[in-house]
């Protein structure tokens, strides 16, 4: 199946919902011109549906490979990496000290968009590396910096994050991997890692020289959960006096995981320190290091929210191909009794219909985002807690349309669909990670509920809210569900438990990001004028946003609904 | 995994929304006594869960295997096959003149819903053959019963449908297999059938002494489309003098699918006539074939259905162990900072609390539908057509919410649901099938809209709904849901156009199975006093009607929302 990268509607969504004109008028950004958008836009789509997009089938198939400690990629897929560092797609945002094009974070988000949507499994091998270099980054010395940021910024290097540990999901703070200081010798003032990690994403591959590995772990007489943690970085070969990869450390990929889906991309059980010889150096503080990982959380989970949108688009593409293309039945009640083109059979269309405000409406939230994010980078306060209230609902929501989107895919094929050669069965396989790693969607609605609620007395809530509302007054349907949407936001600052906020996460956080989402279209209908975009538009507002405020009661409806049957009568 | 079969609730929604006790007043039914319904559940619920839940894994890791034209299925299958046959769980509902027990369907439903939750992908293979006996009972020569009938109740024999061809999918009228009268010779009176069939399933397999092929084709010179189609009985094995397979007929299946579930299922390529020597009898009248084929369809979705009640009960089970026996992070706010079971969280407690009422409402509109099935049976002409105004509803609701319960069933697991290993994963592959087969589910709301709305002028549905309205006053939510339901069935039997009626169709039917399955609900939770059952039925009520009634502006936005956007603008 084929891709075209849809750089119409990613230019209109940086433009209107990212608003980067406005944001290149910072010094800072200023490079992000016009041109340079449509440059990159258009780049990376001529790249990632030359390049990446025809791997895809064949990740799927054939899989990463684990033999021995070493994890082979499907064929094809160290070459194209390489093409991808050679062509500096990785750089995008990186800081420009080292070697990075100090863009927006906006237009790294659509390169990731882009590759994700051509290849969602190859595509978190970049991911990961983003979340390295921007730990090191914000937290690392100047020596570290140095060291790690110029060779992960190019690619040549890639990242990975080590938080889970299996007693350690969700609840990060009750891993047990040790960390215990090098007093003497060569190693002296680092660590030596001890400890295993698991559902480590490329944790060990075969396309870049050297992998650096970010590992929370625990040094002596570290206060117990998450208050006692530290980051390290522990590359996979020790670097030389030229800081060239050297040694190997003391780090083994011991299995990887067999998967419903993403199989080009080896989730690893890593082990440190089978032989006592894994050494790490602390990045920042000591015990600093959930709050270090909390930095590279945001994108981390921008870019996962993202996946959602991307495996919509690549389902939506391609059922929308098979629509056109299957021939069957005559439209119902017409006089022409000739077979037509399925997608002129209303339910077909209405799920290419309901696939499209789904994948165009989930676009539409994440780049507005990411214009939040690169506000905030600028220095707009507001921008910035905007942009982390926005965060969770980014995430839970594209990844949960992710899913809905391909498994419409599947439909619309009818039995095709579920015949694995067709491919459609592999975007329902692949989405269904997205809901659940960097932070289950339910942790995520925690976030937002309990945390990103809290900002500002549940103001910075109220203020987006109000804005959509008032923007949207001639659209009664998303003005209704924003004004749903602050009233629950008011209960749950305000009278509602803790539980009950609890209770009401999920719901609560669809609400919020279909009510975002259909502003978001709203603007880019108006903006662009197009008729594609308003009657998507109008799709979205009709059929969608009522879906989310049937959510209303589920919202509201509290703990006590949820603990009324006890435990042992739910789960025996 | 084990497997608790869900005995008691099954008994409550056979007692209580299919009333067996009232079907069992009539002479023909007198056997289905309190003590027959008890013995027949708990008896498949001891045989589904020793024998072929054990077998559910292997299943789909082995799968079916096709070699040269031989389909074995896996390990223990046969053997566990055998001992269905040898039980004779096949025979609950068959005909008592061919060695069947006469029991009500409803009976017949309990079994096929227990094997199914078991082992989905092999009960596929009774399930076919209860198909191709009602279309022999209904539509076959005494002869034809006789030769064919007993051994399929037994279960010796299997059976198998076939309809779709490569072009010919929801539109069965484009089928293009031929079947040419024999004038001379040992076959005179008999057909000679050629063409090929797709997506048979079990259209071959080596647990069954023989295979009895259903086969839909066209006589010379037959009309085109629907209204030209006959229907063949078609056996794998010629029968001897004494009824007993002989020679093999000329019917070969070429090859299987691979596919994204199901896969102790052989999904079979069937080719008949290849040397021209494929011999077939005619069942029914020329021409007749459709309607023959109608025959088997209600029964057939009924127990597809089913089937989404059954993975989502597997998936129910299999997550409420997990969340059991999972321990992560304390409760939030708690000044207990032990970790507890995640069946403690809300959002875990939500997921889990609605997995089970999405599994217990569709449950109560089984058997809600199947009670009326068998009134019908009893000459009860309201109950006949409810009955078929349900089936849609059914269809459709039940397999959604199966891939919805599975899915959920994922996200419980956490990391752990996307790994193959836990089972997890195996019921969000298996499910997804259900919504597609036996008339995709967009072929079930365009039946509900298009002819079963026009029973009565939409009375059926009407009073339907004027019931649950009226019973339920008590219950707003529920109550409101039928009256929104019938507004929108009043709306399409009388001012939307045919479009209008199938671009709501989905939605719409949701709704109404949504209302069944809380009024059902309700009556159990009234009649059993169970607290269990009020607080699912609370929790159904309030989160799942709701949303419910959030569809009701989809199912009234009209086809002009559809088509605003046209065709190469939509689908390129």
């Amino acid at each position: 199946m084929s891709f075209t990268p849809p750089t119409a509607d990613q230019i209109l969504a940086i433009k209107v919902s990212a608003g980067i004109d406005d944001i290149a008028q910072a010094e800072r950004f200023a490079a992000a011109t016009p041109d340079m958008v449509e440059a990159i836009v258009e780049g990376i789509g001529a790249f990632a549906a030359g390049e990446w997009a025809p791997l895809h089938r064949a990740g799927d198939q054939i899989g990463a490979k684990w033999k021995d400690g070493v994890v082979t990629m499907p064929p094809g897929y160290v070459a194209a990496y390489k093409d991808f560092v050679a062509q500096g797609w990785g750089s995008i945002a990186g800081p420009q000290a080292f070697g990075g094009q100090g863009l927006p974070f906006t237009l790294a988000t659509a390169v990731m968009e882009t590759l994700g949507a051509a290849n969602m499994g190859f595509t978190l091998l970049p991911i990961l590396t983003v979340g390295a270099i921007e730990a090191i980054d914000h937290h690392g010395s100047d020596a570290q910096k140095a060291l790690y940021l110029p060779k992960l910024i190019s690619g040549e290097w890639s990242g990975t994050m080590n938080l889970t540990e299996p007693q350690a999901g969700s609840d990060v703070g009750a891993l047990r991997t040790t960390a215990t200081p090098i007093v003497d010798g060569p190693h002296a003032g680092k660590y030596r890692i001890a400890g295993t990690k698991i559902y480590i994403t490329f944790g060990e591959h075969d396309g870049a020289e050297n992998i650096i590995h970010l590992v929370l772990a625990r040094t002596p007489g570290a206060p117990e959960g998450s208050r006692g943690i530290s980051l390290f970085v522990v590359p996979k070969f020790h670097l030389d006096a030229d800081g060239n990869p050297g040694e190997r450390n003391d780090v083994q990929c011991v299995s990887i995981e067999h998967k419903l889906g993403i199989h080009a991309s080896p989730t690893c059980v890593m082990s440190y320190g089978d032989n006592a010889e894994c050494i790490g150096e602390m990045i920042g503080h000591e015990n600093g290091g959930l709050r270090a990982m909390f930095t590279m959380m945001n994108s981390a989970r921008i870019n996962v929210g993202s996946q959602g949108v991307q495996i919509a688009e690549r389902a939506l593409q391609q059922a929308s191909a098979y629509a056109r293309d299957r021939i069957q039945s005559a439209r119902a009640g017409s006089p022409d009794k000739t077979p037509v083109s399925i997608v002129e059979h209303p339910d077909v269309r209405r799920m290419l219909m309901r696939m499209r405000a789904l994948t165009e409406g989930s676009r539409a939230l994440l780049y507005y985002t990411a214009g939040q994010v690169d506000r905030g980078t600028l220095g707009d306060g507001a921008a910035q807690m905007r942009a982390e209230l926005l965060v969770p609902m980014l995430k839970a929501w594209g990844t949960d349309i992710g899913c809905e989107v391909a498994s419409l895919g599947i439909q619309v094929h009818g039995g095709m669909g579920f015949v694995e050669e067709t491919g459609a069965a592999q975007h329902y396989r692949d989405a269904r990670i997205a809901p659940i790693y960097e932070g289950t969607n339910g942790i995520q609605a925690a976030d937002l509920v309990t945390r990103k609620l809290g900002y500002e007395n549940g103001g910075v809530l109220q203020a987006l809210m109000a804005q959509i509302a008032s923007e949207m007054e001639d659209v009664p349907e998303v003005a209704a569900l924003a004004k749903d949407a602050a009233a629950i936001g008011q209960w749950m600052s305000t009278t509602a438990s803790l539980d009950d906020k609890l209770a009401g996460s999920v719901p609560f956080t669809t609400m919020c990001a279909v009510a975002v989402a259909g502003w978001q279209l709203g603007r880019q209908s108006r903006a662009s004028g197009l008729h594609a975009k308003t009657a998507v538009t109008k799709f979205f507002n009709r059929v969608i946003v009522p879906e989310a405020r049937g959510l209303g009661s589920s919202a509201m409806s509290g703990a006590a609904l949820l603990y009324d049957l006890d435990t042992d009568a739910l789960v025996g």
